[in-house]
């Protein structure tokens, strides 16, 4: 699987096409996409579990699923949370805005944000340039995948093509990091297009189980946004449907292949980031014991700063892994391993070359694998070193 | 309540000593501390709920509660963490070597330890040294104070006199931080000393509440220490007991205000931290919320690159809120206000003078003042910003 930007080209699956612009919100960067389908799709999608829930969720919310969606439109800049009354009526007037230029109904026309909390958004600006935006639409997903990034650095966009027993169906992923990334379920816009024919009950329950094992496995800083949602959309414009076990396999692994590739480009590009971690549980005795251990090493300040140093202090793990309250009966039969070399087993630290590992660590990924040998569960998190210019990110914006 | 360092000397409570040296652990910095009571005490500690234990606390566990300790020694530079068999081998040789010294029992002779972990402590080092930390011992605990920091930058020590029906008491806390800081109970050491006569099971339950509503509420980086211990010591040897429900109502609160005062100076000297945090949550409908959320809000780093940037970027505030499960329904209700100036109410936002409210979030302490109007409970936090120090620190470290 490649990835989106450079000079590769994203080709949306059939009778999707994609835009984005500046309508000026933001000064020099686009700041309005829009996601259209010729034909109704299928849509269901995965929420932020935060309690304080942006405007244009609590609108999503009420619509889906649904089978008869034809556009998500999505601004930037501004998150449209935490703006009352005047929020939710201006979220209304931006999916108006693209239903009457598209001539669908408001009601088949999903919203997104993502931006500074608490600034109404400028719905002049977004109503006006609507038209426009469309009619710049094609079937690439770069010009959509530019106009909804915040502080990334790098677009995200990826399309796979699987081969079913009627035909071929084609998948695209497209996403945004990159600070407040937290998911639970995933804190970050995401989108996944395809032209096979699903009813809204599987491809819920698809959607569920992929995001779980990505985006809800990444981590930049712990803090869980007020806007994110991950849409799945499914228009049937490629005539196939999964006939068979077989066929429902091979979908829900390229499914999931897309999910988990844009979720390590999220943790990747997270703010200030400058290494990919890779957190590896095995021998757990649960699963959620696996995926707690595995997201709280993504979680720790002290360890992601030691990985910014290449420092090999193993000891801020093994702590971590305590904090998260795996049981010391298992810390004892414990053995982390960083860029494959073993540090800790045994209950005792063990020796290695730490000049050797130091150099290691300088990699642009870094794998720590931890096995707890008292079982058969295993998780994979990702998450990012931190490095001042998180704070500098940070100091400044909004 | 005025603090320890500078040209203040903190008194300790009458019979206990203290004392801090450099016995060759760490290059330049003090290494090795002792506290001792002339008699033997009523000792008492709550500990880290880390699954990863430390040699020392293990010791102390199976010690305490005791009615006849005579003195902790601490040494800094190595936590003796993750050191197996030969870990608590050490610690114990390091007891013994003070009790040898002392003339008493090595089971009242109590061990904490902090530093890096995954290191065997230089034991050799810590016996030689220690008939000379002993006869260095005076009645003030700055020597002591100075000598258990790790990337502490001030000693952190304060005295109380309280006037009892019977006779006055003293009480003297000490303590240190200042990285994995997350208690649960307090990441950190902390030493409660007095002369007040008092029984054990009196002295668990006090000890308790005070770690509860100071070192608990604290955090500089959400990581959970695998050493976090505190004392609480009485030695009776101003010959006053808590005689009726007043004398216990004033003792109570002095304690409970020396806690506070040493919980709030390890949140101001957190790792990099140039300003003191401090959070209150009001009208919450339980207290385990008021708490959860008071501290959600210590935690975020983006709400501490916020601070340390002067930036009233209050959607991040609300948006931790939201994701500690603070419900929609409180949130609508919810006030917030920086610094004394209200900031969003009504679920939308208010308006404010920017620049005036940048100009007051650059004072050295920052108020985040949170009405729920959801109910009577309350609860305060303490944290600090997030610099790039923090991270200057803990690349390095190690």
């Amino acid at each position: 699987m490649s990835p989106g930007p450079g000079l590769h080209r994203t080709v949306l699956p059939k009778s999707f096409f994609a835009s984005g612009a500046n309508c000026g919100v933001r000064r020099y960067r686009p700041d309005l996409g829009i996601i259209t389908s010729e034909k109704e799709a299928v849509t269901v999608a995965t929420y932020t579990t935060n309690e304080c829930q942006a405007a244009p969720l609590i609108y999503c919310r009420e619509l889906l699923p649904s089978r008869r969606i034809r556009a998500v439109v999505t601004n930037s800049g501004q998150a449209n949370a935490a703006t009352g009354e005047l929020g939710l009526q201006r979220n209304f007037a931006m999916a108006e805005a693209a239903a009457r230029s598209l001539g669908v109904e408001t009601s088949q026309v999903l919203t997104a944000s993502t931006g500074v909390i608490g600034h109404q958004i400028e719905i002049d600006k977004i109503v006006q340039a609507m038209p426009e935006l469309i009619a710049r639409s094609t079937n690439v997903a770069e010009n959509f995948a530019l106009s909804i990034l915040t502080t990334d650095l790098v677009p995200k966009a990826v399309t796979t093509v699987v081969r079913l027993s009627q035909g071929e169906v084609r998948i695209t992923g497209i996403c945004k990091g990159s600070g407040m990334i937290h998911p639970n379920m995933a804190t970050m816009l995401g989108y996944l297009l395809t032209d096979l024919q699903i009813e809204p009950e599987l491809a819920q329950s698809l959607l569920r189980e992929a995001v779980d094992q990505s985006f809800n496995m990444i981590s930049v800083d712990g803090d869980c946004s007020t806007n994110d949602i991950t849409f799945f959309m499914a228009n049937g414009a490629s005539g196939v449907a999964l006939k068979d076990e077989e066929d429902y396999c091979k979908f829900k692994d390229a499914l999931f292949e897309v999910a988990r590739f844009l979720a390590q480009a999220i943790a990747a590009d997270g703010e200030g980031a400058t290494k990919l971690i890779e957190v590896t549980i095995r021998g757990a005795p649960d699963l959620e014991l696996a995926r707690r251990a595995a997201r709280g090493v993504t979680l720790s300040p002290l360890i992601k700063s030691a990985i910014h140093g290449a420092n090999p202090n193993w000891g801020r793990i093994l702590a971590r892994l305590g904090a998260e309250k795996v049981p010391a009966s298992c810390l004892q039969k414990t053995v982390i391993s960083l860029q494959s070399v073993a540090v800790f087993a045994d209950g005792s630290p063990l020796e290695f070359d730490r000049r050797c590992l130091h150099d290691q660590l300088k990699q642009s990924k870094v794998q720590i694998d931890i096995d707890l040998a008292s079982g058969k569960e295993e998780a994979v998190a990702w998450g990012c070193d931190l490095s001042k210019q998180y704070i500098d990110i940070n100091t400044e914006y909004s």
